[in-house]
């Protein structure tokens, strides 16, 4: 029956096109945009166009932006001698969400995977080594995710950033607050136990 | 951060529109649409207004369709003289999927829910009587949800249409094929038991 509806079926292939989107979803959402009136679709589909045409990654750390340059690195009072490093856009939306950080952001765009054929030249390494270069920068977070292929990023980066005078940090590991110690994995409560601190 | 990417946030809030979507999936299917090319969001966009503009309910039965009348009612192959009927256009597809069944549907649009303001005469209930009516129909099998809403509309569509002198069914209820007998719950197991058919 849903081979008769092409224009649905099509609709579901555009939905599953967005990473992490299944079939399943793809076709729920697809059913789902029948439901909205004509004007509220007219309106998706402006605010798709739209949304792709203004956004850009800003020029001086990789962070999205409308603008000439993103919010953060415009923001005069950001301490811009602390630069966190990422893996991607959205990690500079979890941290910004805490209000804890008032440094300035780096995004990779990635991590090293030789297995995916992703190597420091395809990530923005070199934009790093340049920001870092400038002698501004006094300390240099590194924010990867604490998978394999992050770590192994965390030490690249650190390895040439070492010799350029600036401290190096990485985000702490350890059992995640409000958890229960008992349903702490292996490894987790290994990294927790060698980064205890004295109290 | 986020707030300053104001399109971003558009967008996120068209997909958290679609049911069943919430606010961390809309998000994370914006930013989706980013790592689109510009030409495939731009198809994204015309396939959204294409499909809301040619998609309409089958004046006959209520399922979707592009053409006059949809693909199962227009198939002179199918049994009129049997009419399944489920709540809304994702069931037809489901058991269109199965190629079991070769009569007609009839979509209510949902299911007498007194609590959520759904009386009888907002559902396609008025026009299902007309079809019964028309004589030509042997049997109705009943494809709603076994929910209490889908039971109570069952029991009530069931009980106007007798005295017309058709036939009304229900789908079996039991234990799913390949599932386990240890997993199914009291009330499943119970309408197995009740519904046990001789070998």
């Amino acid at each position: 029956m849903a081979d008769y509806l092409e224009s649905l079926t099509r609709l579901a292939e555009q939905f599953g096109r967005l990473k992490g989107v299944g079939r399943k979803s793809a076709m729920r959402m697809a059913f789902g945009v029948l439901d909205l009136d004509d004007g509220e679709v007219e309106e998706f589909a402006t605010v798709l166009l739209d949304a792709k045409r203004k956004i850009h990654p800003c020029p001086i750390c990789g962070n999205l932006t409308e603008r000439e340059h993103c919010a953060v690195c415009s923001d005069l009072t950001r301490d811009k001698g602390m630069i966190c490093v990422v893996e991607d856009v959205k990690t500079v939306l979890s941290i910004e969400q805490v209000r804890e950080f008032r440094g300035v952001y780096h995004v990779l765009g990635g991590v090293i995977s030789p297995v995916n054929g992703i190597t420091p030249d395809k990530l923005r390494m070199r934009e790093l080594l340049q920001r870092v270069g400038e002698g501004e920068v006094r300390e240099v977070i590194i924010a990867t995710n604490p998978t394999p292929d992050g770590e192994v990023t965390a030490m690249y980066i650190s390895k040439y950033l070492r010799p350029l005078g600036v401290k190096v940090s990485r985000l702490a590991y350890g059992i995640p607050v409000g958890s229960d110690l008992e349903f702490a994995d292996a490894v987790t409560l290994g990294r927790a136990i060698e980064g205890r601190r004295d109290l």
